[in-house]
């Protein structure tokens, strides 16, 4: 800590911002507010992040949320102390249950106001500033509030606990800390993600050539927090062995192109679309789970046939085999062994017999001038993709349609099927386009869900992004009417004039579509198609209680 | 609790439902979700509680709050595990800090999954479902989840808290229990709220009496907390008594009229207008603070001039005097007995010489056609008011300015100067015209607050409310760019095509207007006072960096 140079200092601000420039970001989301404006100020002005306004907290918290999903590493946005922060909250939640790395900043009141309990507006007026922080708590990997003294120290830990964790974390910091000098020479040393034991490693390597075996088949369960590592390249090798099958989950779709004949396809239980994948799962013998999540929608109800007590368990930051623990021992790890293991075993299994593909047929909808269903919708949909879309579909009918479908290779699905907000999908297109914004991008959101978070529309067309977006008009909240009540008032919403809001909410010369028959989808999808230079939101008139098999046979389950 | 007659049974949320309508509430609030159907089911059904949708959680939680702010008494809503209620947990904190007495109830996953742990979606996926419950514990003054054998209590306690501290309250209901049958029996006795302690009564009225003796003046300062015991014709009778003067707070600003001969204005330590007015409170003595809030916009950044240790201080639940406490001695009661007490003087003093009243005036603009500012926009809108008015203004210029008026008899000034989260007013605006649907009521809010909630501008015109809304377009956040960096990008917000927007959400009869010189303002405002039938939304174009006075000088005191 002692130098005999002189050491140059950097505010707080600007430290974080530079730490995160070290990690790749290239965007802040957030909102001003009256207890970030010189934090802002700092952070902005000594780096080349860019900074990206959102309509609103929780808005601002979705985008981030999305950048992260496609940048596979942290991001970060910035909102005021209070009425900022707790607006945002939701999304920071949604981070936590679907293993995102997002850091949220938070510009609080200066520490002597935080040390007296002054009474300040946007605080509960009783004088008690730990309110919010715990809060964060509940939904994050740590939760601090920055001190100058060892501001330094307390940014590095929370960054590296994001990262490591793949976890949301919270920095509140008050506004006098925040253009706080510090010294700028830890920064010399970008931040390194912490490596596994290698002694963890090499137990892990040999309980798991023991456990496998001489098998001549070995399964594989890939799960959505291979794509936090950015593993999906790993999986393709391990694909490429002799031997191997691989499924994915539902929130992990496409991660092996769905065309690769070791792909079994979306495995979920009793929810899984065909039988034989399902029984390969159930009854595979070794199988191995790969950033496996088993929640409800994604075990179909939990009616999973295997026992992860039996099987080989990859998660974020230990491994199992047959229900020993090896920590220390971080995903990308444990899956390199496994390609390792897999790749020297003696005698080499011979290929698998290759799955029969389905031979490529264009879908013909039985009346194209009839009422536009879901069961024509996503097939039509599925010949319009071209190969590495991105496709973003919203939770309730959205994201079950598109798991009907059959993607084009490099395509990939991003939802959200754990936390299920509905409204996340909008603002997450707007972070996800950033990250990747030469990608082509499809949106699919339902009326009831794009009402929540609307304003983020106006934000999306005036950053020059250029997704084509699928407004499913059904008039109200259709994945819970097919729960239960279809009937009851609270199913509805209030009708919007769809077309009109590119044009209302900035964007003039948006082109807009509203679709209600099969032709007029397709005839649609081509013009769009032609026209990439620009967005498109093509409003999609669906029956109001019509919904695809796969969401009707989910909402008997929750009912 | 033993009868002999057969006890009517009824469902949890059948019972929560009927303590709401005893309390007097017509309306509910909220969204549905997969966890809260059933809830919803139970308390629809049994009772005449009309339910109101918002186009997300947290519009429904600011409606809610307006809709008790307007009601002086409680109002509720309902969302959904997880994703809906941390989405309102930013409007519930507004509602503790500016003592609003709002239930939010939320639909949980069955006791069962509670309890196993499981890992459904909308949870956190690591099995604890304490998470939520204990984040809404830090902002409300207690939060439950309930279970079926003491349900009946559980909620009439959390509602009688509500009440009784004006705190909101959490009722976290799992789906199992909002179904389960309970005795009906507690229903008979409608909840009271509890009363004060005679012998503390007695205590204060003595001490009381002791302490104003024989003054020939007495000086109130009325703060906001009196209207949420509608305390306020309380107020104008003890304003009717000789020798009284009573100065109110900004956020109570017309509680008293501002015509009536004892009123003051408005008191906020430095900020006061008036300099008679602050010299007035800062010296008074004996001084009354009644309902009085001591925030920092509410005192001038603390430079109030008196001390509430050598004051009586007259809050919700207790009362001092020069620093003497009693407890259980509830404002109501308090409030009355000052009332007695100056009533029963004697000798009685004689009337205070009348203040002078300006002569009523209209407001001539320098320039008619000239672009208009704010210097003219507040008078221009003071000449126009009803008397009776319900003038809602957001945080930012719109309240600062609203502060600048003189309002007509009968108006009030709803706000949110505690918390001040920006967007309030939109869906407050809802909530506020449901609870006095047959009041004029104008909003005024600028853009850069407009976009946070805008989804909720559909539902006030879908729901056929006819308020005046005059949209201040200064192109972004003008009030942090008084307060730093104005041309800094986060300053920025997306150009909204403002005037297309009633139209884009679902009302394309509603009127609207675009004015930027003060001769086009009137002229527009007399049309809309013409249709009174009709809602009317005016954008107000006004420079960027034009403020009110009083706000440019607070915002040098945040910075």
């Amino acid at each position: 800590m002692t130098s005999t140079t002189a050491r140059p200092n950097v505010s707080v601000g600007g430290y974080l911002a530079r730490r995160l420039e070290q990690l790749g970001l290239e965007h802040l989301f957030g909102l001003p507010g009256d207890f970030n404006l010189a934090l802002l100020d700092e952070m902005l002005a000594t780096t080349n992040l860019n900074w990206v306004g959102s309509g609103n907290e929780l808005n601002a918290g979705y985008a981030a949320d999305g950048y992260a999903r496609l940048r596979r590493g942290p991001a970060a946005f910035v909102t005021t102390f209070g009425v900022g922060e707790l607006s945002a909250v939701n999304a920071l939640a949604g981070s936590f249950a679907e293993d995102v790395p997002v850091v949220h900043i938070v510009g609080l009141p200066s520490t002597t106001v935080i040390n007296h309990g002054t009474l300040v507006h946007h605080s509960l007026a009783d004088g008690d500033f730990g309110h919010f922080v715990r809060m964060a708590a509940e939904v994050t990997a740590t939760a601090v509030v920055v001190r100058a003294h060892n501001a330094a120290t307390a940014i590095d830990q929370a960054l590296l606990t994001a990262v490591g964790s793949s976890k949301p974390v919270y920095l509140g910091i008050p506004a006098d800390v925040a253009v706080a000098p510090i010294s700028a020479t830890p920064l010399s040393r970008p931040l390194r993600v912490l490596r596994s034991d290698p002694a963890a490693a090499e137990d892990f390597r040999d309980a798991l050539t023991e456990f496998l075996g001489g098998a001549a088949e070995v399964t594989v369960l890939a799960g959505p927090r291979l794509y936090r590592r950015q593993l999906e390249q790993r999986i393709r090798a391990i694909a490429a062995q002799n031997g191997v099958r691989i499924a994915t989950q539902s929130a992990s779709k496409a991660l092996l192109d769905e065309s690769h004949p070791a792909n079994l396809g979306v495995y979920a239980g009793a929810f899984t679309d065909n039988a034989e994948t399902r029984r390969h799962i159930d009854e595979a013998t070794p199988l191995v789970l790969s950033g496996v999540v088993l929640t409800d929608f994604l075990t179909g109800s939990f009616t999973h046939g295997f026992d992860p007590e039996h099987a080989v368990d990859l998660q974020l930051d230990h491994a199992r085999i047959a229900g020993n623990a090896f920590y220390g021992l971080y995903l990308e790890e444990s899956l390199r062994i496994l390609e390792e293991v897999l790749e020297s075993r003696a005698p080499r299994p011979a290929p698998l017999p290759r799955r029969p593909v389905p031979a490529a047929c264009v879908h013909e909808p039985a009346d194209p001038r009839g009422q536009l269903t879901h069961a024509d919708l996503w097939p039509l949909l599925q010949d319009h993709l071209a190969p590495g879309t991105l496709l973003v579909a919203e939770a309730g009918t959205s994201f079950y349609g598109a798991l009907e479908m059959t993607l084009p290779d490099g395509c990939d699905l991003l939802g959200q099927p754990v936390w299920s907000s509905i409204g996340y999908t909008l603002p997450a297109t707007v972070g996800a386009m950033l990250a990747e914004p030469d990608r082509e991008t499809v949106l699919v959101i339902g009326d009831g869900s794009a009402q929540l978070t609307i304003q983020e529309l106006g934000r999306l067309l005036a950053l020059g992004l250029k997704p084509t977006i699928l407004l499913i008009n059904n008039n109200g909240y259709t994945v819970e009417r097919a729960i239960r009540s279809p009937e009851a008032a609270y199913q509805d919403i209030v009708a919007w004039n769809w077309t009109s809001l590119p044009a209302a909410l900035g964007a003039p010369t948006t082109p807009v579509y509203r679709v209600d028959t099969p032709a007029a989808l397709v005839e649609v999808l081509e013009k769009v198609r032609a026209e990439t230079d620009q967005a498109a939101l093509v409003e999609v008139v669906l029956p109001r209680d019509d919904a695809p098999e796969s969401l009707l046979h989910i909402a008997r389950s929750v009912r």
